[in-house]
């Protein structure tokens, strides 16, 4: 029952393409569901893929549009005129159609909303597109069954059976008053299985987790989970229901956030994916390695102060790697804890004492573990007495070092409103790097001139 | 509507605990969401937790548990007799009883389900038990509506009637020919809008997407935004249908799989969080530790070879930092970028080929910036020109060089069922360190013996 695409279909769709042969495309693709034409879609070029387009139905051709990801779709509808992309618009909802176009240059977007015939679609587009990127109000659905808190059952029902073409999914029906304002909510189930009569507040829930518009959509995405919801209404200001959030959103938003963090730990400066041009990873990479270039350079002025030091004993630069690279490491567990705890926040924060009296205690049992293991190694290996005890001091001041400043950095960026995931990226292994040659070489200039 | 747990809030009913004032207890709490009462128990001491525990519905009880994170349940359910959990088992799906037993001794276990009085459910429950971890089977739950090819609409409101009770959340009916075979499914909109005596046969949408018992969580999770599923039928073996995921399952596999990553980055070994023990987080973070000290220490006998050279020209340590950061940072930003396109794996597998010449390109132009940059500070600091050309010659292989393994350790980590994301923890800085270190002392013996 699963599609898989191979070589051979896809050779003969190519095939179908070239010879135009519009009847046995269609009946082809038509087996398939639109997330499966979809990644056939991605195998095409510009023109192949356009040509399939205008074989298939408009309303297939919407759900193929908001399955494709942001970039390949910026780029393909560019091969439409706005009057077409506006028809394919009439068949998605309007939360998606608000995200295709805010992928638009700002006249298409306009001409495309101009060309879109359902009116109160084009208002509830340009309803959303009046949201700030990233809030409850940007990316709720307008799409969704409301209903009178005087009407029955029955009344309901018919409602339903009149949006219903408009409906993608049916979560949940809404319940408001007379001034719009949210009372409750029904699942299907209780229409189901009430009586034609029923009044609907007399099964809805009216105790309702709700969201506004002006909340961030990861403060939704939390409440959704925290209190398990398929869906949330969203409120304006004056408490009016104005749309919805449902849990497919919720998975975006999640997945979202997990690669601005899996960015930030790499030390990567835009959303950037392996497809995209030269040009554009590379500009993406250059700024952090910048940074660590600078602290390199940073580095080497400061190892450059005790060339004295390491013109008497050049062993001593045999662990300038050892050192740096320890510090980062430690660094790094350390911050990506505590982002990991910022994630999973609780009501009350942690407090900064206890948080930093645990993070010494396994720095200093990790510490005390590397710093007798690299002792006895180096004594093993013959390395001079007095060196071997530098090189373990130092190691272990810098995992206790690094364990604070790992634990410390994530919580000062969050609260500067700074992605804490920062914090486990090239700028600690940095920030370590300098903080490692600085201990090192004070160790060793304390301990040779004793 | 949204509760905020202040300290006040919580003195109360700390105060009302201690009191052992029950009904004042429960009409406190009984006005709060049950995911708001658990963390009000996050913030009291297991005895108190058990006294609230006590006082609340059963129901309520079995609500609270499934909020609760893994290991406070663990240490939590210790205060109960099996007797006592097997009572809030009855409230809860068997999925997530399978999950909670899942975490109890294996006698605890045992008992609880032989107190459990329902016996379908312990049935239920002891199937799900026998599936392994992170597979269809042992994410799915048992509680769904099934009803047969025959039925007409009122026969399968009945039926929602009847299994309504155990039902915490209906997505959508399942119909079953007299084997018990999948044959489609049928929405609750469709019911709704459907007359009494339709068949359901009529309305059943038959082509349905469905997973094995057999099948990875992973690989569920990915069917199911790939199609964008609220829900999807299990089969076993004999296509009979024995399960349902739905998607907050979906939220819950992404969110995992998010911290295993993250961990994998960070070079944690184990599943931990800040609350965890001392000796825990120290066990979960040595390991990575003890094998970048096995890196250190190597580097360090691999510098030890070139000690004549840095007599005679100390300022060859001073840039080692650089050089190793350098290969560090693009190591981890090449491979973090694999890893995101393994994770949103599309149907045909890119080209190495492809993949490494883009790989270069970038890493050609990121390195000859870095090293022209590295090349003007070292002649302005005053460095001699035969240095700078040595550390520009290096940054710029090392660059290169990083940027080959960042993008091949995650394929072959990948190819050998190892989760790509280690390639970009501390293994890819170690091994990074290494070749930078190679890198740098070669180019310079070479260039210092011409």
């Amino acid at each position: 029952m699963q599609f898989e695409l191979t070589k051979e279909f896809l050779e003969e769709v190519r095939d179908l393409v070239q010879a135009k042969d519009s009847e046995k495309i269609r009946a082809t693709l038509d087996e398939l569901y639109p997330a499966d034409i979809t990644s056939v879609l991605y195998e095409l070029d510009g023109e192949e893929c356009k040509y399939v387009f205008n074989i298939l139905d408009k309303s297939l051709d919407a759900q193929i549009l908001s399955y494709i990801d942001e970039d390949t779709r910026t780029k393909f509808l560019k091969n439409f005129e706005s009057k077409e992309i506006a028809e394919m618009m009439e068949f998605v909802d309007s939360d998606d159609a608000a995200d295709i176009l805010n992928e638009q240059p700002l006249r298409t977007r306009e001409e495309v909303i101009g060309f879109i015939e359902n009116k109160e679609k084009a208002q509830n587009i340009l309803d959303l597109l009046r949201y700030e990127e990233n809030t409850a109000g940007a990316i709720m659905a307008k799409e969704f069954v409301v209903t009178n808190v005087n009407w029955n059952v029955k009344h309901c029902i018919e409602e339903i059976r009149n949006q219903t073409a408009i409906l993608e999914k049916l979560y949940t029906v809404y319940v408001v008053d007379q001034n719009e304002a949210l009372v409750g909510h029904v699942s299907l189930k209780k229409i189901i299985l009430a009586t034609d009569y029923t009044k609907l507040l007399e099964i809805a829930e009216t105790d309702v987790i709700y969201v506004e518009t002006w909340m961030k959509s990861e403060e939704v995405a939390d409440i959704m989970q925290k209190y398990d919801l398929d869906s949330i209404p969203v409120v304006n200001v004056q408490k009016k229901l104005v749309g919805m959030v449902t849990i497919d959103d919720v998975v975006d938003i999640i997945k979202e956030r997990q690669e601005m963090d899996r960015q930030a730990m790499a030390g990567i400066t835009e959303d950037i994916e392996e497809d995209d041009s030269v040009w554009m990873l590379t500009r993406a990479r250059l700024p952090w390695l910048l940074i660590g270039m600078v602290g390199g350079l940073t580095g080497a002025s400061f190892i450059g102060l005790f060339e004295k030091n390491l013109t008497l004993i050049p062993a001593m630069a045999f662990f300038i790697p050892l050192i740096t690279a320890t510090g980062g490491n430690v660094g790094v567990q350390s911050s990506s804890i505590v982002v990991q705890s910022l994630a999973n926040r609780t009501f009350f924060e942690k407090n900064l004492g206890h948080r930093l009296i645990k993070v010494l205690m396994v720095g200093l049992i990790n510490g005390l573990v590397l710093a007798l293991l690299v002792f006895l190694a180096n004594i093993t290996l013959g390395q001079p007495i007095k060196l071997a005890f530098v090189v373990s001091i130092a190691l272990l001041s810098v995992v206790m070092l690094a364990s604070v400043m790992g634990t410390i950095t994530p919580l000062v960026l969050d609260n500067f409103g700074i992605n804490p995931a920062v914090a486990s990226g090239p700028f600690i292994t940095t920030t370590n790097d300098l903080l490692g040659l600085g201990v090192y070489f004070s160790v060793a200039s304390m301990l040779y001139s004793l």
